[in-house]
C-alpha cells in the first residue's frame, strides 16, 4: 500500500490545520499551463493510462533516461504497456524525485488507486487503473472540475486560433479556460521556422514589410487575445539582450524577411529591441507578463533530431542575466512602461539576487507588482519549493505571493497546487510551532487562502 | 499578545543554555555601523516611534514597497501616524522576514510592548511607544547604554569631521566611537560630485595635483583618524577591477582633475590601481579591511531622481569576482602587503567559494586573519545566518569568526546581535544534542563568548 | 570521551536500521584516490601518528591555517609532536568541519582511542596513538584490509611505472589496486614542467613530433593501462575550453615543442581540443571518464614558491563552464563518442544546473551513464553531502548513483565512505519515518547496498 497519508507533507499538527481548515477547499487558478484548448473542447474521453500519463510528458521520459532506460521503452517502438512497467520501475526507487510523490498521489486522487508504484506492483496498476479508465468514462473536463479549478489559462501563440475560447465558453464547464498571449516564436529570427510563422502572422493582419508592421500586427493580436479575456502574457528567454534602438532592430528584420539568415550578434540586436517593446506593449494594455527566465532549450541535438522540442533535453542557464534585467526594468520604469511583471527562474542559485533585484521596482499599483514566481519546472519539487520560500521571504514579502501553477501538459496534474499548498502550510505551521510566527491561526489562514487563490486572481484580473 | 518567547529561536535545552550562560550578558562591540556619530554626540531624545523606526531605515521602506504600499505612505506626504499605520499593516503577514522578528522584538526590548504588530493593534502600538518615549526621555545614549555596547564603529569618509569622536570621548559615556576609515568616494572618480569630494579633501590636506599627492592626502588622513583610535578601514565595490599600474591609473586622475569624465574603462583602471593601493596603505599601518563586496547601488533610477541613495533601491552582484579577488590578494601577499581582511558577501551563492578562497591567504599573523564576515544585509536574516554558519564551518574555522555587526543607521538595531547570538547557540546546541559535537557545555561557551565578543575586540586591537 | 557514538549521524530509528543492516558491512571500492602504489606495495609500517595524520594532508594544513597557526608549526621547523599538538589544539574548537568529525572517527576506528582531541588530552593522544603503533605494526596493507577495501583505483599520471600493479597483485592481499589513467600533465602545455613530461613521454613512447604522435602516445599508454586492469581515466581541469580543429591545436604544440612558451590564448586551443580527443579516446576503449572540474590551483604564490603543489592552497572556480560543457557533450554524443562520465563539481552553486545538464545526455547503455559525482573535496562534508542528495534526488535518479570515494593521500581516509553510508540512510531514514517513501525498509535497503557498493562495481566494470 502506498506510503502517501492525510498528513503528507505536514510535520506537525499546526501545519495539518493549516492545511485542511484554509488551503485544501481553496480553488485552483492554474494562471500558466499548456494544456490544449483544443482537447479541452472536444473534451474526448482517455483510452488507457499509458495516454493520460506517458504519451507526452518529458518530465517522466528524462526521468526513465536518467535510471538507464532504454529509449525503445521510453518514445520507442515498445508496447505501451512496456513502457509503463519500464516507468513503474524506474520510479520505484527515485527516492526524492518530485516525480515519486507526484504519481503516487496522482494514482491516488484520480483513479482511487493506493498501491506502491513500482516494478512489483507495475501490472496490477496497469490493469487497475485502465479497468477505471474504461468504467469511468474520464475525459479532461472531469479532471479539471474534479480538481476544482475556477480558471486556467493556456498558453498560445501570438498567431494560434482563438475560436476554440468562445466555444469552450458555450460549453457549460465550471471553469474558465483563457489564453496567455505568448510571441515568442516572433524573437526567433534566427529560426529556419522564422518565415512559416510570420507567413501564418500575416495571414491574420495583413502584410509585415518592416518593423513598424509587426509591431502593428502584435498589438492588434494582443488586442483580439484580450477579447477573449487575456489578461496575461509570455515571454521566455534563456538571457536577456541589451535594449537596442529600434532602427538597428530594423536593420536586422528587413534582412531576415529578404530571407537572409541573420548572424548570433544581429539576432541578439533583434531580441533586445523586441523583448523591450513587449514589455511596452503589456504595459500599455495593462497585461502582466510571466517572464521565464533561463532554459536552455534542445542540448541534445541527435535527439532533438530525432524527436523534436519539448522532449526531455532542456536545462538550466548558468549566465549573469542581472546586469541586462536591472537595466530593462529600469529603462521601462522610466518610461512609465513597466506591467505587473511575474519572474520565474530557472536556476536556484539566483533566487536571492532575483527577489532583490525586483524588490527595486515595486510600486503601489499593485499588491506584489513584481512577483518572484513559484519554484519551477526542475524546482517544482519539495526542496526546490523549500528554498524558494526561504529564500522569497528573507528579503520579500509573502503576503504578497502569486503562488502556485502548473506548467503543465497534463491533465493530472492539479495535485501539484495541493502538494505547494501542503509545503507552505508545513513552512508557517513549523514557525508557529517554534514561536517565530504569530500564534493566530485564522490570520495566518487568511494568508494561506490569500495565497493559494487569492492573490493571483486579484494580481491577475480574474472575477 | 506576542510571539516572541524568552526560547526565541532556540530549539533545544542545550542551546537554551549556551545562550543563557554564555551569550545572552557579553557586550557588544558594533565594529561597523552607520549611526551618525553627531547625534551621539548630541545626545537629543527623540520625538516619537516614527522618527526612531521609520524615518531613515530603507530595509522597512523596501517591505512596504514589496507588500505593494503607496509611495505616499513610505517617503511621501502622508502623516508619521499614517506612514506607521501602513507599516504594522505590512508587517502582520510578513512571515519569515527579518523585520517581522526584528520590529517585535525591538518593540518589547525598548518599548515593554508585547503587542504583535499587525493592522489592528497598530493604534495602540503607536500610542504606547509615544507615552513611552514621552516618559522615559529615550536618548541615543540611552539606547546604546541599555543594549551593553562597549564599542561602536561608525563609518566616515575621508574628510569627515573628526572632531566629534574626542568630544563624544569626553562625555562620559559607558561605551567607545571609534571612526573607520573610508576612502569610497575617492574611487567613484567617474561621479559628477568627484570634484566637490576632492575640494573637501584639499581642504584638508593641501592641493592635489596628481596621484602622488592624492596617495599622500589620503595617509595623511589616514593618520589623522588613527590619531583618534581607528583600527579598521572600510571599502565598498560593486565588483573588484584588475589591478593597474600607477601610470595608467594617474593619467586618468589628471584627466578627471582637469575637468574631464572618465569613460568607463578609464574609471575602472583608476579604480584597479586605488584598490590595490588602499589594501597596502592599510597593510603598513595595521589597519583591517573590512571590504564589502557585491552591493549594486541605486538600481531604479526615477526613485534616485526622487530620493538619493540608501533609500532602499540596492541590489546583490551577480558577477563572477573571484579570480581578480585572487589575484589582488596573491599580489598583495608577495609584496607582504596584504591586511588584515574581513570579506563581507552580498550573494549567498558566493559563500562557499569566498571562504574557500580566504583560507589560501591565512597566516600565523592573526587567528582568523581573512576574515569571512557575517551575513550582511540581504543576508542578515535567520536563513542567512544559518547558510553562512555552515558555509564558514565546512571549510573555514568558526571558533576564529569575528562574529556579528548591525552596518545599521538605526539606534534600535542591538537586538540583531542578539539575534545572531541565538542562533549561532542554537546551532551549536543542535550539533551537540545530535551527538556531533563535544558535550563539554564550559567548552562550548566559551567559543560562544569568543565568537560574540571577545575575537572582535582581539582582531580589531580593542582593549 | 569521545562524543562520537554508535549511531552518529543517524537521527531515527529507521536509518539506524538501514546503517546497521544494508550500509554498514558492505565492502568499500575507493574508485578514486591518491595513494601512493609503492607504498602499498612495500608496505612498510608506520613509524608514527605524524607520520600517518599529519606530514602530508593538506586538509589539515588548511584547517590549521585558518586558526592563525604559524606555519613553523604547520610544515616549518618545530617538532612532529609540536604540530600534533597545535592540530588538537585547532580541532577543538573547529565545530562544523569535517575534519573535526573525520579525525575523531579514524582516532577510534584504527586506534582505539576514545579521548576527545583538544588541547587539553593532546599529549595523551599523542602517547595512546604512537604505543598503539609501536605494539601493532601498522602497515598500509593492515589499514586497507580492516576497512573492508575491496578494490581501489589510484590515480597516475601517463608515464607513470606500471610495473607496480601486476607486483602488488602478487602479494595476496585482500584487495585489488588498478591505476585510473590520468594525461592531465599533457594538457599543461604552458608549463615550464611540459618539455620534462614529453620526454618522459618520449621514453615510454618513441619520439613525439607533432600532434598525431602525441595521440598515438597516448593511446598505446592507454592500452598499457587497459593491460593491468584500468578502467576508469580522470581529467582534472578548472575551465571547459571550446572545442577547436586539430590543425589549430597541432599548430600550438609543435610550436611549444620547438621551445615557445605558448600564450594563454594558445594553450587554450590546445586543451580544448586535447579534452576533446582525450573523452573521443576513452569512449572507444570503453573507459569510464571521471572529470574533475573546478578546481583553481595554488592561489597563493609564495606558499606554492615555497612548498609546491597540492599544500593546501586550492579552490573553487566560479566560473560558468555551462555551455561549453554541453557543447562538448553534445558534440561527442553526436560522433557517437560520450564515454561514461562522472562529473565531480566542485562549487556547490552549481550543482542543480549539472545535474539537469547530464541528464540531457543518458542513454540506456548503462544505468545512470552520466553521473553527477559525490559531494568531494571541500564539500566532502555533512552539509555538502546532504545538499548533494537533495540537489541530485530533486532532478535525477538516485537509485543510479555510483556513491562514495575518497580522493585522499591517507590510508585512514576510509571511514569517510561510512560518514557518507551515514548521511545517505539518515536521508532515506528521515524521509521514510516522515511517510514522504516507501515503508518497505528491505526494498530501501538494496538501493542503499547498491549505492554503497554495487553500483560503482557494475559502473566500472569491476567483478
Amino acid at each position: 500500500m502506498s506510503y502517501i497519508k492525510d498528513n503528507f507533507l505536514l510535520t506537525n499538527k499546526t501545519a495539518v490545520r493549516l492545511y485542511e481548515k484554509y488551503a485544501k477547499n481553496m480553488p485552483i487558478f492554474d494562471y500558466h499551463c499548456h494544456l490544449p484548448e483544443k482537447q479541452i473542447l472536444e473534451n474526448k474521453p482517455f483510452s488507457d493510462i499509458y495516454e493520460i500519463w506517458l504519451s507526452g510528458d518529458h518530465y517522466k521520459w528524462r526521468l526513465m533516461r536518467n535510471y538507464g532506460v532504454d529509449e525503445a521503452y521510453i518514445t520507442g517502438d515498445k508496447s505501451n504497456k512496456e513502457k509503463f512497467v519500464a516507468y513503474c520501475k524506474t520510479l520505484g526507487t527515485a527516492f526524492g524525485n518530485p516525480l515519486y510523490h507526484w504519481s503516487q498521489v496522482e494514482l491516488k486522487d484520480f483513479f482511487n488507486c493506493e498501491l506502491e508504484i513500482n516494478e512489483e506492483n507495475a501490472e496490477q496498476i496497469w490493469d487497475w487503473c485502465n479497468e477505471f479508465i474504461a468504467l469511468n468514462n474520464i475525459t479532461p473536463q472531469k479532471l479539471i472540475e474534479q480538481s476544482n479549478v475556477s480558471h486556467l489559462f493556456t498558453t498560445n501563440e501570438i498567431f494560434d486560433d482563438l475560436s476554440t475560447f468562445p466555444a469552450i465558453a458555450q460549453k457549460g464547464y465550471n471553469f474558465k479556460v483563457i489564453p496567455a498571449f505568448r510571441a515568442d516564436k516572433l524573437m526567433g529570427i534566427e529560426s529556419p521556422m522564422y518565415k512559416t510563422f510570420m507567413e501564418k502572422l500575416e495571414a491574420l493582419t495583413g502584410k509585415i514589410a518592416n518593423l513598424d508592421d509587426l509591431e502593428k500586427a502584435i498589438e492588434q493580436r494582443l488586442c483580439d487575445f484580450i477579447e477573449v479575456g487575456t489578461t496575461a502574457s509570455d515571454i521566455a528567454v534563456e538571457y536577456v539582450y541589451p535594449i537596442t534602438e529600434k532602427g538597428e532592430a530594423n536593420a536586422v528584420f528587413e534582412k531576415a524577411l529578404a530571407g537572409a539568415v541573420p548572424t548570433e550578434a544581429e539576432a541578439e540586436v533583434f531580441k533586445g529591441y523586441l523583448t523591450y517593446f513587449l514589455f511596452k506593449l503589456y504595459a500599455k494594455h495593462n497585461i502582466a507578463t510571466e517572464l521565464h527566465l533561463g532554459a536552455t532549450r534542445n542540448n541534445n541535438s541527435v535527439m532533438f533530431a530525432k524527436l523534436g522540442a519539448d522532449t526531455g533535453y532542456d536545462g538550466m542557464s548558468d549566465q549573469e542575466v542581472l546586469r541586462n534585467l536591472t537595466k530593462l526594468f529600469d529603462r521601462l520604469n522610466s518610461e512609465n512602461a513597466l506591467p505587473k511583471t511575474i519572474v520565474f527562474n530557472l536556476n536556484p542559485k539566483m533566487n536571492s539576487e532575483l527577489v532583490v533585484l525586483l524588490g527595486c521596482f515595486q510600486s503601489g499599483e499593485a499588491k506584489g507588482k513584481m512577483q518572484y514566481g513559484p519554484a519551477w519546472w526542475f524546482l517544482d519539487n519539495k526542496v526546490g519549493m523549500e528554498r524558494h520560500l526561504q529564500d522569497l521571504t528573507a528579503t520579500g514579502h509573502i503576503g504578497a505571493f502569486v503562488g502556485m501553477l502548473t506548467d503543465s501538459r497534463s491533465f493530472l496534474s492539479y495535485p501539484r497546487h495541493h502538494y505547494f499548498r501542503r509545503i507552505l502550510c508545513n513552512y508557517f505551521g513549523t514557525m508557529m510551532e517554534r514561536g517565530e510566527m504569530t500564534q493566530d491561526e485564522a490570520f495566518v489562514g487568511k494568508v494561506v487562502e490569500d495565497i493559494s487563490y487569492n492573490n493571483s486572481i486579484a494580481y491577475l484580473n480574474m472575477k
